[in-house]
């Protein structure tokens, strides 16, 4: 499909739906998301898993360079290696390098059965055993995303919702699959394996219960927002890495901001965790140090800085922490070459 | 997995099969491709369907520019947005931009249960319908190639094989599914709509048949650089304009080199088809002429100039059917950012 670059998401999976098709990238903020936005990002979703991130559906864009010349390429063929992939560069460029204007994306069919589970578990790295289980076990897997106990309670208290299990479950485990036919028994089997480490297990029965499980993970930040206005850091980590990094998360924010909270949820999946740090009490701030010591934490353990949402200006002075001086460098001749009067977003990425 | 640029494909894909998993881009030359030289010309083969080019396995490289600077992001995530795509943009760059030492690629889990089905149809448009039956109702398809009768009898004869049907087909198409469990019911499933455009199917029972029917596809440069030396021109085309242009490109080539043949076959699910014009006659060359007498009906048809192979020498003169001036401006300043002295592959890839 061609669209133009302010098309939002919602729309553009309602136009294309009645092809029977889908565009492969997918995130909670659909119904605000920009084509053009997500593409400067290279946005990511709950789909990356099986599906790639936006650079990965980008075919083609049309976009405006810095020095004014207009650039398009919207043939939309799956194999075209015809001089560089300047689609590519722009995508996840943060609008540093060129205006996009329209894009050339690929589309998915459309898959009629999915199954959505939520599986309990005792501590973070069983719900990575249970993870790598669906991963290695159902090639119909799409969605991989975890959340907490104390941000399941918050959802459920922002929204006035039952609690997911009979009983508390420390971290719960998002998993869906979709298919041609109902996956429901490829995933089952494939975690069976791994069935002494779950806790407590639900499967919706329907789409409307599929959709309830949803909310427990996707109202994250609409309950976090509403108890205070947040520190957002959004990181990849190893997953080996992963459930060290949560508890020294939140001894290093402690020890910084001793009366803030720190919520973790996200793509597990890709290993992308949204930290959130929020002050509880009005008027207590979160101090901005904060950013600095979670996002070592992240560089020191093989970790991104930035996972979905591109550096901007919160994570600039931060970037050297994930870049070399050569890299860095390598962008700055990248950028003039196709911004030559540095005019396109120049207050965000580079460091000052 | 982290290889040096000099290993082998098929190298790697033994190295990593140890471990449960696959390298997802796969092409006939895996016992000669390098890592390096597929990066270079973000190779395609015979997955693309499925998982993508080589790019979309490539999470980082290490490379030397132009300038002698060394970049280097092995980190290995999935999603991972600090700064320009410097690995997306040396994918299929030719060597023009910087020289690949060495490289990051995902791998994908080994599917162990697969099937491969050989359809023949009485047309190409028939041959399409069953790929595009088969793609939209087999999410376990991983291959669609396609070849035709005079290619496989020179197969035939080239290698002393029987034909692969009772009675000949003027087209085959090649479908493979894999998946956890066996595929073999979903794909015949998804191609009953169409039953009716199938002349024969050929339905490989073990994994020595399916190699042989692997082996009708994969000989096609073996058999065919056998009779003389090819021109080679790999190109894209949109699905719908496929059958014409077969038709029209043989009678343009006739036209300028009447006592050529013209062989195609390629990765149809991508629209990928490699033209093959011989003379059959020692001594009796290809005109040059005929080069851009196919790259202007495949420009004309609203495909690609170069699919897989990148433009290098042969395609240098006709860039310009595929890129705007003002593309060609914008990668040669990317060219002078990363080369500023102009000293990586200068003889490829730009119009003279």
């Amino acid at each position: 499909v061609t669209v133009g670059a302010g098309a939002v998401l919602e729309g553009v999976h309602r136009h294309v739906e009645a092809a029977g098709l889908e565009l492969a990238v997918d995130l909670a903020a659909r119904g605000t998301a920009t084509i053009g936005g997500m593409i400067a990002t290279n946005a990511g979703g709950t789909r990356v898993l099986r599906h790639g991130s936006m650079r990965a559906q980008v075919l083609g864009v049309e976009a405006v360079l810095g020095d004014g010349s207009i650039v398009s390429h919207l043939g939309g063929l799956l194999k075209d290696n015809t001089g560089y992939d300047l689609a590519g560069l722009l995508c996840g460029s943060e609008g540093t390098l060129g205006i996009v204007t329209r894009a050339r994306l690929r589309l998915v069919p459309s898959l009629p059965e999915r199954v959505v589970v939520l599986v309990g578990t005792a501590d973070l790295d069983a719900a990575i055993a249970c993870f790598v289980a669906a991963r290695d076990g159902a090639p119909s897997l799409e969605a991989a995303e975890v959340v907490f106990a104390d941000g399941i309670d918050l959802v459920c208290a922002h929204l006035g919702l039952a609690a997911p299990f009979p009983a508390p479950q420390p971290v719960a485990l998002l998993l869906e699959c979709r298919g041609r036919t109902d996956p429901t028994a490829e995933l089952l089997d494939a975690l069976s394996p791994v069935a002494d480490r779950i806790g407590a297990t639900a499967v919706a029965d329907s789409a409307a219960r599929g959709r309830e499980l949803w909310r427990y993970r996707e109202a994250h930040t609409e309950a976090i927002n509403a108890v205070g206005i947040p520190h957002k850091l959004d990181v990849t980590l190893p997953l080996r890495e992963m459930a060290s990094f949560r508890v020294r998360v939140r001894d290093a924010v402690a020890s910084v901001a001793p009366h803030a909270r720190t919520y973790l949820f996200g793509h597990l999946g890709d290993g992308n965790i949204h930290v959130n740090v929020v002050a509880p009490r009005r008027g207590a701030a979160v101090p901005d140090v904060v950013d600095g010591v979670v996002l070592e934490l992240v560089a020191a353990a093989g970790g991104s800085i930035s996972a979905e949402h591109g550096i901007g200006t919160a994570k600039r002075s931060y970037l050297r922490l994930a870049r070399s001086d050569a890299e860095i460098a390598a962008f700055r001749r990248v950028k003039a070459a196709m911004d030559p009067s540095g005019i396109l977003n120049p207050n965000v990425l580079f460091p000052q």
